[in-house]
């Protein structure tokens, strides 16, 4: 019930940002409700394809995608305010990095697949709709070059999976999961912590 | 049997542009081939991962995925034919659209999934080649920038399912959807109808 | 038996080679892991999805995508090595070429698909790694200008399909298929072998 919630304020700012993705590359409104869609429930379906997963969530449950198509429009209309307040849709998004997280571990639990597995599950929930976006718009993708993303939803997956493991009360498993990761993620963006970089610069490669 | 006649005229004409936008990229045969076979057939190809509705189309009958790479490679010796013919190919392509979804609104209602849900079933058929196309081929999604087209999808979607839902005979509910939908499709692209541009020019983005 | 420690050789070496790649475009450890894995098992990923066969290799046996990871971020601390044994990389991608075809190819037998399938499933499983990695990277995908690649991997296939379908023991079958796709690989990247290349320089195109 709290993760439904949650995982509704998730995917609309999801949304609103990529809608401002699309906006940059001035596409029109189906475009923008593509890009929206892709960037918040992508990832959610990238992951239901890989695990063999079905029906997918968005298909049993359609108002997932007219809400992500509606915020995606209403975006067009308040740009400037969703511009302007860029440090509040920082905080949903990691808030919603969080959460996707903890649904696609929980998801690759409920499977009884191994714990690797499961922590993989919440990554490419809360990372591959970003890299979508990135993909549709034609820009480099974020998640591969900037501050911790993915690793903050890597370690809060191995939490949340711990916790679930070792019987601990899945309330309080979620709740200190979501204020971890959260704290975590944020700091990261503030003092730019990041994994290292791999600068590789010979010669272009010339055969397989 | 009027839609499977349909479906293979629609798949060659889809091949034969996505081989020209291979064309364009100087891509090998083998190139050709894989950029034919997206267009035509990556959109059914999507639809069914996203509905889990398997066998695949063209693994079942592998005759479709032979005819798409056949006309890929045609293409390669008419290609002025092909560029001159420019009319006749939009023609095509409209008819293929509206081809596409409705067979895509109809498997959706086969699965019996929700109204909203078929239709958009018929619209990731319709458009999702062309995207595919353009992914490959990179250059920038023509679907979403261009004049109206998912739109057209979108509607002739919702037309099919409408006269289907309420008991019009097969035939009426098909040709009739035909015939609306390629109309539109046609006016739009000779009065250059399109959905509002979302353009957002601020600073770069700078976080998730 | 010799097919998995092939398979391993063979997903190692096209995990570094992704790590490079990752490294060309200066991403971070989740990059280089994230480009590493889609190159080694991509393929066989969107092999898998396209027939349906679930659960994927890699989420029934987590080593495989362990071992890719792991593999990336070694690749990161002997960058230089790598490069400098370029040529020993080319002959580990065509044996891992060859071994991702006849396991695709195998895939499709044991699941009763046409024979064609079958050998566009080995098709699939050679070639959709580095497909997905030069997606992922943003740069032109080799396979569909360079020299034969994919064409070696369609004459494996129906080479295995062909002594598989005709009582061949499969031990024969399997080493007398990568002898004969190994040198043929090899000789083509020797002799710059290629298939013709089809140009396409008219006015861009405008419409659908």
């Amino acid at each position: 019930m709290l993760l439904t919630i949650l995982y509704i304020i998730g995917i609309t700012a999801e949304a609103m940002t990529g809608a401002l993705a699309a906006g940059r590359k001035h596409m029109d409104w189906f475009g923008v409700m593509l890009v929206a869609s892709a960037t918040a429930i992508g990832g959610g379906t990238v992951r239901d394809i890989l695990l063999g997963h079905y029906p997918l969530g968005w298909v049993e449950n359609p108002h997932y995608l007219m809400i992500t198509c509606v915020a995606g429009v209403i975006t067009t209309c308040m740009a400037g305010w969703v511009a302007k307040n860029h440090k509040f849709f920082v905080s949903m998004d990691a808030l919603g990095l969080i959460v996707f997280s903890i649904i696609g571990c929980r998801v690759g639990m409920d499977m009884g697949l191994p714990a690797f597995i499961c922590v993989v599950s919440g990554l490419v929930t809360g990372v591959f709709g970003g890299l979508l976006r990135d993909l549709i718009c034609r820009r480099p993708p974020m998640v591969l070059h900037k501050e911790l993303y993915a690793s903050v939803s890597f370690l809060a997956g191995w939490m949340y999976w711990a916790m679930m493991h070792y019987g601990i009360n899945e309330l309080i498993a979620t709740v200190s999961t979501l204020v971890v990761g959260f704290c975590f993620r944020m700091a990261a963006a503030r003092f730019g912590w990041s994994l290292p970089v791999f600068r590789f610069d010979a010669e272009p490669e010339n055969s397989h």
